[in-house]
């Protein structure tokens, strides 16, 4: 960021891309993460880069959620790493939930660079990858997970995933909570609950709600949430002007 | 793309992503480019990822405009080249244009990479970036052209172009012909005349466009283009579902 000043019209977006460009150098991002990472910021442009209702009802909904799993576990790929370490730390506390190492293009180096960095932020143990277990329905190298994290998880926060591995979660019957800027993609589609926001904003508000949740309780009855009527309002934000 | 089935519904866009991730092994896209060619994918899937009537009608614009030009220039960046060398080389021999490498993250070891990849692809001469001669009203590395390229050229094709340097460009009174997905980006706004469409589609149309115009002449009076009124187009194709 030496060369952008503050003022650009564009700091806050260029700031995000360049910690994900650090990733990259500090190897846990990969290529076709940064590409990945580009289609979100189109989508977010699109949303005029702000939080919407439809994504706090999203959040809302996914607090309560993770709040009451038995067994609610974290998964880190490469991107959410370099753009929130220190918040998936924070939440995996809250939550008392394992972080839990899962990427898409399978390198032993970049799993353990993740683990690093989020060792920085604090983390204490972080579960790997491990071929003792594997999920159904999957081919990819993310069938691969930990015993006693994804793998025996009733709910899973997995911002940024891909589609196939969202579908097979839910087929073994977990709920997923996922963050994803589009509101078309398969994984938006298939988790239980698709927070459609940036994850930089998302991650601080979700840590918000479960203070809340903790400090007073539930709060009664939760409003009713429906993901498939959530994403319907997202897609209507994506196409149409929000400026 | 050795593990992406022909038969996989997003085989077009996945062999297209591998193209931009083989440019970066060989040295000639950035990591920012990467991200770039993500948010192009995005508006890209909100257009059908098909070419549309606005397009089409860019590009005739574009054939005539290029065409006619006295000094016309084709500027390649690191995206471009991974993408489309040979439809480049082409253009150069059709317009019989120099080519000439322009990149917005400064790297001589790119330059010469992208070079290579020309020349393999039957370009003959490409023209560097050379402190000889300087673009007004910009300051960045992308100031610095070519005394007989980009500097004397009265009409300029650049695809996947930056704003600030389109927009300099423009001020110095040169003509602009962009390909850029996203039809509100300040490139898209400030070119002459802009191609949203993916850049693969569209370089071998735009041949197809000058091969006719130099078989049939001009053909009469052209249609009247306004690219203002071919972005509203576009924008609204981005807006509107396209399935």
């Amino acid at each position: 960021m030496t060369d952008v000043p503050r003022s650009h019209p564009r700091y806050e977006s260029l700031r995000i891309r360049d910690a994900i460009v650090a990733g990259v150098k500090r190897g846990i991002t990969s290529e076709h993460g940064l590409i990945a990472h580009g289609r979100g910021e189109a989508f977010d442009y699109l949303l005029g880069e702000r939080t919407h209702g439809f994504a706090l009802a999203a959040i809302d909904a996914a607090a309560r959620m993770l709040a009451h799993a038995s067994h609610p576990v974290i998964s880190v790929n490469g991107n959410v790493a370099a753009l929130a370490a220190a918040d998936l730390v924070r939440l995996s506390e809250a939550l008392e939930a394992p972080l839990e190492v899962n990427i898409f293009h399978a390198s032993k180096s970049r799993e353990l660079a993740i683990r690093s960095v989020l060792q920085e932020h604090g983390a204490g143990e972080v579960l790997m990858p491990s071929t003792d277990a594997a999920l159904d329905f999957i081919d990819s190298n993310r069938k691969f997970v930990h015993p006693e994290g994804i793998f025996r998880a009733d709910a899973i926060f997995v911002p940024l995933e891909d589609g196939d591995r969202c579908q097979a979660l839910r087929r073994m019957g977990k709920a997923v909570v996922t963050v994803d800027l589009n509101p078309m993609s398969r994984t938006a589609r298939s988790a239980s609950i698709t927070i459609v926001d940036n994850v930089v904003r998302a991650l601080p508000l979700l840590l918000d709600g479960l203070r809340k949740l903790a400090a007073g309780g539930d709060g009664g009855h939760p409003p009713a949430f429906d993901n498939l009527t959530q994403l319907a309002a997202a897609e209507r934000a994506v196409r149409s002007h929000v400026d």
